[in-house]
C-alpha cells in the first residue's frame, strides 16, 4: 500500500503513467483558504519538462483539474481531489522491451511485489510522473505556511562532484529563496550553474547520466513544533523526502559531516537577542530532540543519476531467465535534479505543515 | 505526540528519565512466538553503560519486565507491554541547571513544545534511557525475522574522522554479523578499532566528545517487499533511524556518493545465477522503487558527538533571559556511537517487520 | 477530515453532488484479482435513483471510470480510483434556500464546521450521492469476499411500523441472500413489501417521508477474525455503518433485545457437529469478545426518515438570523430505506474485509 | 490487534486479568493540565466491585500508579502511563475448566484467534478488568472537556424489562447529570432503582443473570464537531462504545424508534433564541451530517446479561472434542450494567474529546 500519508491531513495518491489519470486526494485543509491557482501552476511548471534541452522533449500536460474540495475561490474544508489527464503517452515505447529488467528501475521489484499484475508502461505506478500530483499538495502546503510567515526554498547544491557553496545556515534569506524559486536551474551561484549544465550536456552527448543533490531550507518556524521520537521534525520530512524516486540519502543541520566534529565544534551555543533566542551556530539544522528550535532548518537530499541511459547494460529476461543485455529507447533525462527541487520543496512542506498543524 | 509508530505493529513507548519506569508496549505480534528472554537480554546489555571506561559510569538497571503478552513462554497475540523501573537517579544532578539551556540538548525546545511543564530531569522524555525499549522491541522484532531467515546486523563505520571500510554490499556474510554482534566495540578491523577507541579516550581527557556513523545491513529479504511512494522501505527504516537521538543523516546504498556518480556506474546490473536474480553491484543498497529486489540492504546513520560536554560553554538562562555559560556536571559517554549500535539494529528490525507482514 | 478510512486496506473519498466529480481511491488491494466489472455495476444501480415511482424522478448516472490500479482485467495492487462525473444538476434548486436551514438535514452543522465556505448546493459534501463511490468500494470487498466464500447479503426488516421477520440467525441461506440481492425491494415476504410500499407510497401523497430498518447478514467467516476492545466486529463494522447517512442505530445479534434477555436466555450454548463448533442460539451474532465464532454474523441498522419534506417546516434564516419557514422544492424519495441496502452491504463488505486480511 | 485508538490523542491498552498488571498509555494530552487525581480514583471506584451485594464479592483493587508524563502535579504532554497491578487471583478457579467453552465468553474465539496462546485464566486480556483503564482515560478526557464546559453524564435506561423514563433531550440540566455520577446505582427515579435492583437479586438467587441499557449525555458541546461519513460522531463514539465488552446495541437519539417515525415527526426544526440556535425536539440526538448542531448528545448502549451464570449449560470440550456441560464456578456479577456506567461515559468523553481536539 503505497499512497496515502499523514495524521492531520491526509494524502493520498494515485495513477499510473499510462493510466487514464494520476492524482492526489488531500483530507482535512482548512476550510476557506484562498488557493493561488495560478501559483500552484508555476510550481508544477517547475517540474514539467520539455522545457529546455536539459530536459526530455515529452510534453507532458500536466494540468491539473480540480474535481472536489474547492468552491468560489475558497477551500471547502472537504477533501480536495485533482486529476491530471494521462495524454502523449507512447505505450509502444515499452511494449518490446516489457520483460526485459531495466537496471536501478522498478521493473524487477514491481514485478515481484504486484505479481506480474502491474502496469508495466512507462513505469506505471513507478514512474516519475506520479510527483506532479505530489507538487500540487505540496504548492498547497506552501501556501497555508506561506500565510503563517513560513518560508521554504531550496537550491541545486551539487551535480555529479561539481558543488556550490551550502546555505548560510545562520543567516537564510528570504529574498534568496525567492530569486531562485524563478530560477530555471536554481543554484545561488551563475558560473556553477554554467558548470552543472554543461556536466549535463556532456552526459547526455554520451547516452549516459548524473545525479545530484538538493539542499533545501525552511524559515521562520517558531520553535517547539515537532516530538521526540516518533515524530520529529527529521522522521516526518526524511520519510516523505525518501519517499520521492531516486532519492538515496538525506540529511539535516551538518549531517554526514556532524559526524566528523567534536561536541565542543558541533554544539550550537545559544545567546538571546532582543528576546529571541539563536544560536551561533546551526549544525543542529534547527532540530534538538526532534523538535524545532527557532533557527533555520536546513537539510540535503541525495538523488542517484537516472536509470534509462542509452548505453546498453547487462539484464535478465524475466520469462526466459537468461541473461542478456538491453538498450532503453525513448526520451529521458540525463540529469533529473533541477526537475527534483520543487518536487523536494513539495515533500518538506507536507512535512512541515503536519507538524505545525499537529 | 510521539510515542506511537506502525501500521500492522503498533509501538508505544513511554517514560521519563527520572519518572517512575519507562518501557513499551507492543501491539500486533503473532500468537505463539516463543521469545529467547536471554537474547533479548543481550541485546540490552549491548546498549547498557557502565562496562568499560569508554562509557559512563553510571549504571543503570535496564532490567525488564513484562506486563503482558506472554504467557508460558510465547507470546499470547495480545498487547505485549514491559516495564524498566528507573533508579539510581541523582536528581540533585539537574536541580541546579535546570533553566540553563544546555546546548545541542532539547532543553529548549522540548520547554517550549511542552509549555515549561515537561520533566526536565535527567533529559526526562528526551532521555537516551528511553532507547532502551525501543532495543526491547527492536529485539522482539530481530527474532521473528530471524524465524524467516532475515538477518540484522552492523558495524562502527567511523568515529570522527577515522574509518573503516565499508560492507561488501554484494557479499555479506551472516557469521560476519554474528561476530560484530558479540563484539563490544564492534569493527570489522580490530586495528581500526584500536583508533578509534584511542580517538574517543582522547576526547575524554580533554572534556569533550565525538560522533561517528554505524553502518547497517539487512540479508535474505526476499524481494518484493516495501511499496513505491510513502511506504517505501527507505521511508519506513528511516523514520525509525531518525527517531534514535542524535541521528543527522540516513544514507542507502551509495547513499550520498551517489549522487557523484553517471548512470553507468550507478546502474546495478541484473543478472541470473541457478535461479535467483541478483545485480553486479548494489549501489541502490537493495531497493528499487521503494521496493526491495533481494540483495543485502545496507544504509548508513549519522551520529552527532554526545552534546554533553563538561567544557564551559556559552548559553541562556531561561528564567531572567540573560546571555551566560553553563558547565555541564554529572556523568557522561563523550561518544554514544557504541550505545548506538543496537539503537539503530533495532530500528531497522522494527522497521523490516512491518513491511515484511504488510 | 472525512474521507480516510481503514489500515490493511485504505479508503479515501472525495466528492461534492455538484462539483465535477465524486469518487474513491482504494489503496492496498491485493494484485491479480479480477474485477466482476458488470457485477460492480449492478450493485451500483441498486443504489440508483430513477427507477420506479417509490424513488426519485431524478437520473442520477453512476457511471464510474477507473482511473488506475486496473489493467487488463486485474488489479495491478496500486491505488485503484474511479471517478464518477457529477451531471444533472439543478443548481438553481438550491440557490433560493441558500440560507434556509433545513431541518434534520446537515445545512447548518456543515456552515458552522466548514465556516461558511462548504459547497451547499445539492448538500455538498454531505449529499447522499457520496455514498455511490462507498458501494462501488463495498461492491470490490464483496468480490474479494466471494472468492473466500464469504457472503454478506440484507433485506428490509420494517418501513415505519411494518415489520417482517428476522433472518434465521441459526441457518441463513446463501440462496435466500442471493434472491433478495436481485429484488427492488429486498424483502423475504411479498406481502409484506406490498405493505410497506404501499406506506411509502401514502407518505409520498402526504409530502411526507418514513424510515425503517435494514437487516443484514455476513455467511461463512470463519471463526477468529477480529479483536477484543478497539478493534472488534462490531466498533469495526458499526464504524462504517454510521458512516452512512441517516443512520441512527445499530445492533448485533439479539440487539437491544438482548438487554431484556436473562443470561440462561441469552448466552449462546455451544455444541459439536462433524467437528465443527456452533451455537444452539446466536443471540451474540456471532461475535464472542469482538471476535467472530463461525456462527452467522448479524445485525441492524436504523434509518431516519428522509429529512427532505415538502411541507412547511419552521426553520431559522441564517444571515438574519430570524425564525421563519421553508418548504423544501426539488424531487425527492419519500424513503430511502431501499436505495441504502446495498449501501449497509457495502460498509459492512468493507468492515469484514479489513479485518479478514488483517 | 486491539488496543491502538485514536488519532490526535492515541490510546494504548495492554494486560491480562491474571498478568502482571494492566494500563493503558495515552499520546497526546496537551502539557500543563491539572489532572485532579481524586476525582479520577471517584471515576474508578464507580467501576470496582465489592461494594454492595449487587456486585461480586471479589476485592479488585484498581489503584493506578502513574509511570510518566505527569510531574508536579501537572500532565507533561509526553506519553502518559499508568499501570493497575493485579491482585486477588485465584488461578485455580481456572484451571479446572481451562477447555470447557463458557458460553457467550470469548474462550473459543479467543483460543482460535490466538491459537490456543492466549492467557485464558480469568478470562485473560477479554476480562472486563481492562475497562479499569479505560475509565482512567475517560475521566482524564472528562477532565479536559469539564475545562471547556463539556459535560458527560448517564443513568441506567433499563435493567430487563424494567424501565425508566428517557432523558428530557431537550432539556438535560447539568445537576441531574451530577447527582446520577453521584449515585451507586445511577438512576432519575428511586423507585425504580428498586425495583431494577430487585430484579437483579432476583437472578441471584436463580443463579442467573439480566442485562440492561445505558443512556448516556453529552451537553454543551459547540456546533461544528465532528465530519460527514468516516469521522461522524456516530462512527466515533460508536466505535468506542463497541469496544465495552458485552455490548450489542448503540443508538442516537431516537435510535431504532426513528425508523417508525414520519419526516414530519422525526425532523427537528431550528429556531433562534438569544442568537442560539436551538432545536424544537431532539430526535437526531445533537447529530447532523456526522457533526454537533449543539442540542445535547443523546444516546444509547445495550447490554447482554453477564455471561458467567451459575446454571449449568451445555458446551464443548475443546481438547477431546465432545459435547458435555459446564457449570460456572467462582464469583460473578448477575448484572453488569451498574458497573458499565462509568464505562459509557468513559468511551464518550474519549470519543467526543478526539473530535474536539481534531
Amino acid at each position: 500500500m503505497s499512497g496515502v500519508w499523514g495524521n492531520k491531513i491526509k494524502y493520498s495518491i494515485f495513477g499510473e503513467s499510462h493510466g487514464k489519470s494520476i492524482g492526489i486526494i488531500i483530507d482535512g485543509l482548512p476550510s476557506g483558504i484562498d488557493l493561488d491557482l495560478e501559483e500552484i501552476d508555476r510550481e508544477m511548471r517547475r517540474r514539467a519538462p520539455g522545457k529546455n534541452k536539459l530536459t526530455t522533449a515529452r510534453n507532458e500536460k500536466d494540468e491539473f483539474e480540480i474535481q472536489s474540495g474547492y468552491f468560489n475561490g475558497k477551500t471547502t474544508g472537504t477533501p480536495l481531489c485533482i486529476m491530471i489527464k494521462n495524454s502523449d503517452q507512447h505505450s509502444r515505447d515499452y511494449e518490446k522491451t516489457k520483460n526485459l529488467l531495466r537496471p536501478a528501475h522498478a521493473d524487477y521489484t514491481g514485478f515481484i511485489k504486484y505479481s506480474g499484475f502491474n502496469d508495466y508502461r512507462g513505469g506505471g505506478h513507478f514512474s516519475g510522473r506520479l510527483t506532479a500530483p505530489i507538487v500540487f499538495a505540496g504548492a498547497v502546503a506552501k501556501q497555508i505556511l506561506r500565510e503563517k510567515g513560513i518560508i521554504i526554498g531550496s537550491h541545486i547544491k551539487s551535480i555529479g562532484s561539481i558543488e556550490e557553496d551550502y546555505f548560510d545556515d545562520i543567516n537564510i534569506k528570504e529574498e534568496l529563496l525567492n530569486r531562485l524559486a524563478n530560477k530555471e536551474f536554481p543554484t545561488m551561484d551563475e558560473e556553477k550553474a554554467l558548470k552543472m549544465k554543461d556536466e549535463i550536456l556532456k552526459c547526455k552527448e554520451k547516452m549516459d547520466s548524473i545525479g545530484g543533490v538538493v539542499e533545501g531550507a525552511i524559515l521562520n518556524l517558531p520553535p517547539g513544533i515537532g516530538s521526540p521520537f516518533f515524530n520529529s521534525v527529521e522522521s516526518t520530512i526524511s520519510s516523505l523526502l525518501f519517499s520521492i524516486p531516486a532519492v538515496k540519502g538525506v540529511e539535516f543541520g551538518a549531517g554526514f559531516n556532524i559526524s566528523k566534529m567534536k561536541g565542543s565544534e558541533a554544539n550550537d551555543e545559544f545567546y538571546i537577542e532582543d528576546g529571541n533566542i539563536k544560536t551561533y551556530t546551526n549544525n543542529n539544522g534547527g532540530i534538538l530532540g526532534g523538535i524545532t528550535n527557532g533557527m533555520p532548518i536546513v537539510f540535503r537530499v541525495a538523488f542517484k543519476p537516472t536509470p534509462s541511459i542509452a548505453k546498453e547494460q547487462k539484464t535478465v529476461e524475466l520469462v526466459s531467465k537468461e541473461n542478456t543485455t538491453i538498450k532503453i529507447q525513448g526520451r529521458h533525462d540525463p540529469c533529473i535534479v533541477q526537475r527534483a527541487v520543487p518536487i523536494v520543496e513539495a515533500a518538506a512542506a507536507i512535512g512541515i505543515l503536519e507538524l505545525v498543524l499537529s
